[in-house]
């Protein structure tokens, strides 16, 4: 009897040949399938020395290629063609066999695919896989949704490949259904934020200091070795020391500033507004990338008055690298508590019981945003899993605390200057919306009940009042 | 032969009578119809002297009662029930014949039923309609969307029952399908970002100056007879003067801090979104609501650290309700140069052909954000159709210009005190990414294209490129 193979990859571009040949290289025998035979081909005349691999002619030979339960990596563009591929393995797959998406598919998609193939008795696990190419071959972050039990088989695969720290897999059980590309999904919205935050820390640096991208390369290194080490600072650092060869001059000064998107930011917004999640950071990343993008918009705006911009200088000048140092690292957490805050939220709503410090381990490696800090995040929720904000934890707390100060005169310079900081701006109004006794949120609420009678509640009863605004005497009555 | 309506108004909940009142008050026989007959018996007795009302039985009847083409008012909840009586009532008419859904749908739902009921040969009309229900009763403002065709019959009614300012209609044909829906949704949505610059100003004069609010009522009072004279600003200082009579206490002090939302707003953001305009004053004005609402979370944090609050005195103190005014001007411009922003967007995605003066003329009057300022607004985009932004218009751009020395004063005030000023902050920020040379939107494509090889363009030549980061020379290929 031929060797079967312990999970099959179709859609061979560059991340599913990746995964397969990651899977390969950990010992497992990889099924190949791909809708042109080519990929399939090359794949295995290229790689085929790193392991075993049986590629499959067709649809119907991959999957008897397969052990029982067959476990089916689908790795092709989201939307219409997930769903087609879907389609037709669900055809040929039986009861209890595991069909795995590991593309970017939005996590209602996958709620809806999930329990179409639980009717029929398949698993559908949809996942996030953070890392990119490389990260698919060396060792991506993993976030699996599905059922508990699909998670015994495919389980132990995907934590053979996904990176580890410290000895511990990137990649655990998020949750039924769409769980796994949910917290992709804010994965990739925390990402659009801290990208975000570090571009306006470079452009402070440069706007107000005059500061050269080679010398803000260096400071970005030096953060790189504290509580900022990170990936996202690693590469700044890199793409600020790189010089243009064709010019010579700085490459980020060549590059078009005109920064480009793929929708999940967009889409972790929009799903934070349902839920009702003041995800700020999130949100005005994302749209600094749109107002960045809108070339006719901002010709037509280039002439608009601004401050004199003077480079600070003396002791300001001094301070000032520190104070954006510590502006950034509030912000950041700030962030962070918003997107784990969405998490929460999604959870709730679907019934998830996402553990929120498996989620922050699990981004320690291997994903964009990997960090030191998120081993932080982990600790703390750990420590407190109904922790209802990282603000409140111990230590993240004392440092946003302690970092307040330069925070404010970093926001303050930044408005003085005439540089625009949008998610350091929100990311303060947030902080300092949460802690505030007294919102104008109820004056809000008096002209909604003015205008709309839209009732109001009270701070010294129980109930719904409306005031006959009309009348001179405006009597109030329970509403 | 029986006299027939002119126009029928079925669902006859409060919005739904004053609209039918209103235009009976202006001579137009109105057919009644709701699901129970007490509401239309009622509305007889109560009102049926201020015109000539055809009350029906049943769905038939009312539908006889109409002259050709037949004009349907549907007054029902968004949603499902609107869907059921459309549904009714297509069944009842004939090609020709007109449906009006005048409640608040999503634009998209209306598209989707304008195909619908085209197919059969119906006009769908689906309206945005402003003012509450004082408005419905006393001259709402009127968003129509749907065929030209349809606004032959329909318009002079509608027209009839608007608001008028200079004796001219707040009412316009706005567009084909979605438009008037979609355009109503932006009107709620700046809205938002409306009352939360109120918001922010009074919190700034009560936290920076320490004022009372029937001191800051006053500040209203006086800045409602300049630039900012408007409904929202005229009923804030109502609501800042009122005294709860049961505690004696300021009205504004007894309401619960936490401000609700019907989801307008949410659904103004997430197509802002789809479409890729920063709409950030709305956005924060969205999640600001949001935030205040999280109780659990807001006691969680309420200790958190802030400055130490000293308001202002002196000479910063003199001028510092000015200031807000300005700040509060300068903000809103950019708020309503963003709502236009997404109008043009919207038109230009739906090939809606929308006439952005004609839409501002008619928000004149009738609507919550009705104000002299919208005068000025229609008067730049008939000067300047193609209007890029508002911000680029003659007397806006002076306006902001002049106002920004103070704008930056304030927000840095507000910084520096601990005072949230989500809105105000972001709509600096947008002035000045508009304006700013270059973005470090360079930086995040160079980041994108370090972890995703997602390319970049370049300011110096065209195409795409991409850099391989991971050897040492770092070569730019072509993408």
């Amino acid at each position: 009897m031929t060797k079967k193979a312990s999970i099959g990859v179709t859609g061979l571009a560059v991340m599913g040949r990746n995964l397969a040949r990651n899977l390969a290289r950990h010992g497992h025998t990889v099924a190949l399938h791909n809708r042109s035979e080519q990929r399939t081909r090359e794949l295995v005349e290229q790689f085929g020395s790193e392991g075993e691999f049986i590629p499959a002619h067709s649809a119907r030979e991959f999957v008897d290629a397969l052990e029982r339960p067959r476990q089916v990596v689908v790795m092709v563009k989201a939307g219409a063609p997930t769903d087609a591929v879907i389609d037709e393995f669900a055809e040929l797959l039986e009861p209890g066999d595991v069909i795995v998406d590991a593309g970017n598919a939005h996590f209602a998609d996958t709620r809806r695919r999930e329990a179409a193939l639980r009717e029929r008795g398949l698993h559908f696990v949809g996942t996030g896989v953070s890392g990119g190419e490389e990260g698919a071959l060396h060792g991506p972050s993993i976030m699996p949704g599905g059922s508990k039990e699909s998670y015994e088989s495919l389980g132990p695969l995907l934590e053979d490949i996904a990176a580890k720290v410290d000895g511990t897999p990137c990649c655990a059980h998020i949750g039924p259904d769409g769980a796994g590309h949910f917290v992709k999904m804010v994965h990739n919205g925390i990402e659009y934020a801290d990208m975000q935050l570090i571009a306006e820390s470079f452009d402070l640096l440069r706007g107000a200091l005059g500061y050269e991208p080679a010398q803000i390369a260096e400071i970005f290194r030096t953060w790189n070795t504290g509580r900022l080490d990170s990936y996202l600072i690693e590469i700044t650092a890199e793409v600020l020391a790189h010089t243009d060869a064709a010019t010579g001059k700085p490459f980020v000064d060549v590059v078009l500033d005109q920064a480009e998107q793929k929708g999940t930011g967009r889409w972790t917004v929009q799903i934070g507004l349902d839920l009702g999640i003041p995800i700020t950071g999130i949100a005005e990343a994302t749209f600094a990338r749109s107002l960045s993008g809108h070339a006719n918009l901002r010709a037509a705006t280039k002439g608009l008055a601004g401050p004199s911009r003077t480079p600070l200088s003396g002791s300001d000048a001094e301070r000032f690298a520190d104070d954006v140092e510590q502006a950034l690292y509030a912000s950041k957490v700030v962030a962070y508590a918003q997107g784990f805050n969405q998490i929460q939220a999604g959870s709730a709503e679907y019934g998830w019981n996402v553990d929120l410090g498996s989620v922050a381990s699990l981004w320690r490696g291997g994903c964009i945003i990997r960090a030191k800090f998120l081993d932080d995040i982990r600790a703390a929720f750990e420590a407190e899993p109904g922790l209802p904000t990282l603000l409140t934890s111990g230590d993240f707390r004392k440092a946003v605390e302690d970092a307040q100060d330069a925070w404010r005169s970093v926001v303050s310079t930044a408005v003085c200057l005439g540089i625009p900081t949008p998610g350091f701006s929100t990311a303060l109004a947030y902080y300092d919306g949460l802690r505030a006794d007294r919102l104008p949120a109820a004056l809000v609420q008096g002209q909604r009940d003015y205008f709309g009678a839209h009732t109001y509640r009270r701070v010294d009863r129980e109930g719904s009042f409306h005031t006959e605004w009309a009348t001179g005497a405006r009597p109030e009555r329970p509403a």
